[in-house]
């Protein structure tokens, strides 16, 4: 029955806000088709489109609402699944698969700071990967991607980061509704408002990128050193993270050299021309008022990051405004992309 | 045909949103009656309701909706004037008004880095009110208040100058709509968006809070040294700017200290018991998710700052998060608040 | 302990959205004091502060946050209890507390259309009360209020009705999102966008009309006939439902008669001077583009009804636009009117 | 230097909303090509991307920034353009140009309503296109599509008309803020708001679909009998009016049957497979909550109908709600897709 030679892939919490963009983004996928979905316990063994409340404005494929809903449990018939478990769950649900031989791309928080677990932004640290092999599992393992407002960040960083040494990162978010999941944020509580308090936010924020730039060497991931403080806060947007950010760096560097040093940054994904990736990881913008969630969120398919505002700091040396879409390139989108990479690399 | 012993005041550009929330929040002000309400020339000689676009949901008092709007040249029958002009036209009118014998209080930019002009916030400098001596007025002068965004800040940061003295403030805004006056910022440019940038704005937070904190000796201000970073963004919200705050202070202090020293803060409005003086000028929340605009602009009717949200930071001391309301404390009752410190002064 | 000579009452679901909204509002009346507070089983017995999310930015009144969370069950100390429980249990737990002599007040639908019961507009139909005499409750009864949507309408009406007479009532509403109780609505489906449904809502502004115009007699309500059409949607506005409505009248009416109806209602509430009566109970505003919801749902404190833009129409007689605020007038609000115009019947 | 064999085509107003939305839809047109951009005088002869305030997502495509702004003024080197200028200037220069042989095909209201003008939407009236012979212009011509409102309406109605007769309609929108163009809505008049007038707007919608439906005979267009009452809001939705609507019909007709009518419903553009012809006109949703803006609008990049919630009505025979995309289908693509009709027919 099925039409062609892509990879099965599975999708694990897929009624939730992510396994849904998981499946918009992944439908017609040239390498990877979806076979298999599963969610909780109480949607298993019914059909998609009979449990979803479908969010999007790209409507539901009506091959997968025919599919029907397996419970998040090894059995699947695909060897590779993509997870937008909700992080009470995906713990053990992705380590049962893991080792029961399946491939898992991880969407969720949970095993993001594992020490044998890699926190992919495929641009910036494709070489992580190989921590897979000191995984417990045999034939299985568990991939990565790092929460949706470090990947925008962790994106702009890396280029000043090569060029010339980050020495301190501060970091002020302003993030889409989306990003809390459905139904996630009561629209009594941030209309004509703004919630300054995302829980574990800050978290994670401070702490991921250290693990995104860290070094692979010895079999583990040595994390870069590098003092990072985070605010964030809610905002009345649909899609789209916006950050300020305050950077010093270790090297003096002109605005220009900044501004270069993004708009050349290409990473692998971009080399290897994979489907997934933006055709120009990062957009530097000029005018004083860009970029703003509306109009850039979805550069690239929503794949690219958004830059502009850059000036010099009198605390820092330099500040700036960076956007980017946090459901495709921080969540869905960028899962897909790890996975993208993994199977050129013959992991999957 | 006055009612009463108020002293009369006018209103210059009556019929802007800075204009309309003067006349909001005078209307059944126990010292003052605004007898005289003066626009532009294309309104002037008509009656306020026939021009006036009222946007408040506080209905337009009708003594007021009938006074007759006059050009916004001296002659008005009054010997104070609260300007809500805007930037383009306040400079000149602003000077000329005084030059007359009119005390002009005025909530626009132009007068407010002169450096004989007092920028006031009479719970932090009422003392720089002695700097109008200087002013080349016979028996008028210019009082201004400051800028929207930096009105909640300068009152936050107050009681810790005074404990701890502050090294370093790092801030970024979520500025509501309502500071862009009326129209201001189109519905299509902020509907599920954010715009990370207002111009002008970050020039004034980073110069204002030096010359609010500044030393009046030897008949001038001296301002504070003080380095101050800011980014502002507009966000959908209609009133009430939240900040996003980092400290270094002087001292070292540890948070009950600092939310002591907010919570016992108390300036000369307080003492005086002056008419538009909250009882409280800050309040301290301990939930994680608050302050918020919407649910803590109005508080003290809209004259009292919030704060929350103070925990450690790890490249200056503290983080913390502000909310104030920026038509009210930032704006028009700012400015009345320093009209009643003037009366009391005698300087009215 | 009781501070006054305030009738003892009880607010059933307080720490939902309309409990919360008879708090706010029954804080500081003059006839009634809030000595019980109660809600599901598994908030009983803590402090109301520690399970309440608190939603309005009117503060939580100190007094009330400290009161102990009873299980909604007879035994609380007072006779009369407010009710604004989930409909899905306010069907048996109003009955519950009617059999054991309490005065039940309920916002909630389970009992509205019950023929013993009254569905009361304390403006409309004071005389229906008595039919509370004929439920099965030794010492208790239950009194409702309409559905948030039909309140405005058949104030807006009965002016109407009483003068010309209704033959017809098309109505298309545009309704807030307190309406939907907390967390209600979430943010991802109606920032940017319109839900044309509201779940039983068209039923009820069809049928509850009939009943509150009917006639009180032979110890029933023999509902008015009147043809009403109804659609409803949700819309992104925090608090006030804005409703078209098209009417046929009875008698030939020229607009000014119909205007002049409007402004000159006035009903028991008012005659009594009871303590929520708005002074108006409708407003007419003569601007093309009034009322709005952000400018006039709290005029008269959220009790009175505003209306504009009457015109005739080519289908039915007139049309025009009706504004009321749903929480207060359409429901806390509303519901306390109710028991002041009771006590003032010696039925409380 | 002209890349193509494909038709040069003139923007006039081509720096306003519908102008963007124009030159967004026509990059890439397999037909026509933007050659000439005309505004205003103040910024004739400027580059396109230094006057203009670029609204949309998608990026202003390179070529056209580059294009030199001309007058709008006969003496652009193309035979047709689109005219989406305002309403104060489109009469006069869209006569002067049809004057000056050219093919004006336009959004603007002004020549709507004129006799010899067709106001054509290619789905129900491509036969009025004849009328254009008629007009006193020298090889040039003017040519119309509706007000944004009525496209969705009468799409909708066609197929009811055809079928079933149509007695009465009545109509109530809840409209989008694009529909005011740019920049149009304040924010402050909107957010957290309904504003329940649209200037002009109801007469538009009770007077243009009686010409749409006209017949044409004896070189006229005679208009169709039908009572349409209109009601018209503006709602915080960027793109897309929702219609509520109640028809009368002329014959019985079950549900099936309309629903039907509406899913076989095609026109002329889809036989002929028109570029910008969506492939289904219609679409009907079964579920209670659809259609909505956010979901629905872009539907065959937004030139597709959605209509839901069809029910009895006790008023009417039927209620339902319909969405379209309002600066698409309602301006900008169904004024490209006229054009397309007309050259299909020699008339370009």
């Amino acid at each position: 029955m099925q039409s062609s030679h892509k990879i099965p892939v599975g999708v694990l919490g897929a009624t939730g806000s992510v396994g849904q963009k998981f499946i918009e983004l992944l439908s017609g996928h040239p390498w990877f088709e979806i076979t298999e979905i599963a969610a909780s316990e109480k949607s298993a063994n019914k059909r998609y489109s009979d449990c979803v409340n479908w969010v999007s404005s790209v409507p539901l494929p009506e091959k997968i609402g025919n599919l029907e809903l397996k419970p998040c449990e090894p059995g699947l018939k695909c060897k590779v699944v993509f997870s937008g478990l909700d992080a009470r769950v995906a713990g053990e649900i992705e380590t049962d698969f893991a080792r029961n031989g399946y491939t898992v791309i991880s969407n969720s928080k949970n095993h993001r700071m594992d020490t044998d677990v890699p926190l992919l932004v495929p641009e910036i640290n494709s070489d992580h990967l190989d921590i897979t092999a000191s995984q417990p599992y045999d034939g299985g393992c568990i991939v990565t991607n790092p929460n949706c407002s470090t990947t925008g960040l962790v994106l702009a960083l890396k280029p000043l980061l090569d060029a010339f040494g980050l020495a301190e990162v501060n970091v002020v978010t302003l993030q889409a509704l989306s990003g809390a999941g459905y139904p996630g944020v009561a629209s009594l509580d941030i209309l004509d408002n703004v919630i300054p308090y995302i829980s574990g936010e800050e978290d994670k924020l401070e702490s991921e990128p250290k693990k995104i730039f860290g070094t692979f060497k010895d079999g583990g991931i040595q994390p870069l050193e590098l003092n990072i403080s985070a605010q964030c806060n809610r905002v009345a947007v649909l899609d789209g993270h916006l950050e300020c950010v305050q950077i010093k760096l270790k090297k003096n560097a002109g605005p220009d050299e900044l501004i270069n040093s993004w708009l050349n940054f290409s990473g692998e994904p971009q080399i290897l021309d994979l489907p997934s990736a933006p055709a120009k990881p990062i957009y530097y913008f000029h005018q004083d008022h860009y970029p703003q969630p509306k109009l850039h969120r979805n550069l690239d398919k929503g794949m690219a990051v958004s830059i502009g505002r850059l000036r010099p700091d009198s605390l820092f040396d330099y500040k700036f405004v960076i956007l980017s879409h946090n459901t495709i390139r921080g969540a869905a989108g960028g899962a897909i992309l790890c996975a993208e990479m993994m199977k050129v690399k013959g992991l999957i």
